[in-house]
């Protein structure tokens, strides 16, 4: 994979998805990630493999939100963290949170390969951000079984809680606990999207890449922000693009 | 994954991402199988994951010219033997043609995998089918590699050939070798899709079940069938769903 040509026209897709092949080589990864992501690449693909406008206001918001937030926190899982950890640190380290590794398939090896990696991440970088989830000390309410366990420095307690690529369930658990819950999901249609207070339709490296060249200071909170329009934005670019393949074919 | 309730909307898919899971461990996948499995689950969730009428035409279509043709031959990888093996042995009886496996990522190891499970679900079906790949004596033109092995009795001499699944690049090969050429997949935009000569919009084993329910005799080849058309037919529905979803949201 390391020989894709600069100049391929899906480069980054094929980047991402050599990302996802390390990873689960390294344990990091549940079974059914690698399907996970093949689902993200189609729609990705009906994007055109960019951020749309809609997804770049949506990616402000939330900027703007956790900035604004009492006690935010960014919560990873396999995938996110296959995919951009490295940004998600650096988006910590600009937003001043931490981050929690919260993964649905919570195995004592899958922890450990994830918080390594993170950790090895994180010092190459020279930063410091609080990795959380070695201890989870803290359950979220009406979930069962090990996808529940957080902890009370991190997930508990938050008020707003940017996690990438979550699941239906745990997204609507994390809205029942009153928190703003900013997920980020290539599926405009999922529950996920329409569960969380706001959804960026954007593939995530790509999605906090544009986070981390905006200006914390400058962005403000839109409280009248409109969550469904911002998603039937990105889906109206999709339609868009199914319709003029069409034409052209 | 075996505790799905028989009443879950998405059962069959969750039972077809289970089969790959399994066939990942059994070593009949190459890495990024999941991914692309994946990436096919989307565009069968904008199908509602069911059979539409369109697809159900180039079925018929594909049925009568493999019945009609004089050396027909299935051509089957890692994930269409996880899918729909079974079905498609059954389709190969019907028919009265050998299946060949052929892989893109050819090892010794996943051919053997391959061809001893095709031929474990053979033996229980009590059915004669020849099972072709172990011992590959011909050249598909104009591709580079282990991929481009074939067999005489096969893919090499065969005039109509139903390869689901297949990539872009073996498609056009295949096409470029005066064969008819039938692919099942589920993004009707794909190089794939467009190159083939019929493109079957449908996921692999709902396609070859709809196959063994018609009867042989009974359809007649149509030499005036529009293969864009058909593919349009389902693109059109997947529009539908979208703007519907969009409605509701």
């Amino acid at each position: 994979m390391s020989d894709i040509p600069e100049t391929h026209p899906r480069r980054a897709s094929l980047l991402s998805r050599q990302k996802l092949v390390d990873a689960q080589a390294k344990g990091m990864l549940a079974n059914s990630a690698l399907i996970a992501h093949g689902r993200g690449e189609a729609f990705d693909y009906l994007l055109g493999e960019k951020t749309t406008s809609g997804a770049r206001n949506a990616a402000q918001e939330v900027l703007a939100r956790m900035s604004n937030a009492k006690n935010p926190v960014i919560s990873v899982n396999g995938n996110t963290v296959a995919l951009a950890i490295e940004q998600l640190l650096l988006l910590a380290d600009k937003i001043g949170c931490p981050i929690e590794v919260n993964i649905y398939y919570r195995t004592p090896e899958r922890m450990n390969a994830l918080l390594n990696h993170i950790e090895e991440v994180r010092s190459h970088l020279g930063i410091d951000v609080l990795i959380l989830g070695s201890n989870p000390d803290g359950e979220i309410p009406n979930l069962d079984g090990p996808r529940a366990k957080c902890c009370s420095a991190g997930i508990l307690n938050a008020d707003a809680i940017l996690v990438p690529l979550e699941d239906g369930d745990r997204c609507e658990a994390l809205i029942n606990m009153g928190k703003e819950v900013f997920v980020v999901d290539l599926n405009p249609l999922s529950r996920t999207a329409r569960m969380a207070t706001i959804c960026i339709v954007d593939e995530i490296s790509r999605a906090v890449s544009v986070m981390l060249e905006m200006d914390c200071s400058a962005v403000k909170v839109n409280p009248d922000f409109d969550a469904t329009s911002s998603r039937d934005a990105v889906l109206d670019e999709m339609l868009d693009a199914l319709k003029r393949n069409q034409t052209e074919a």
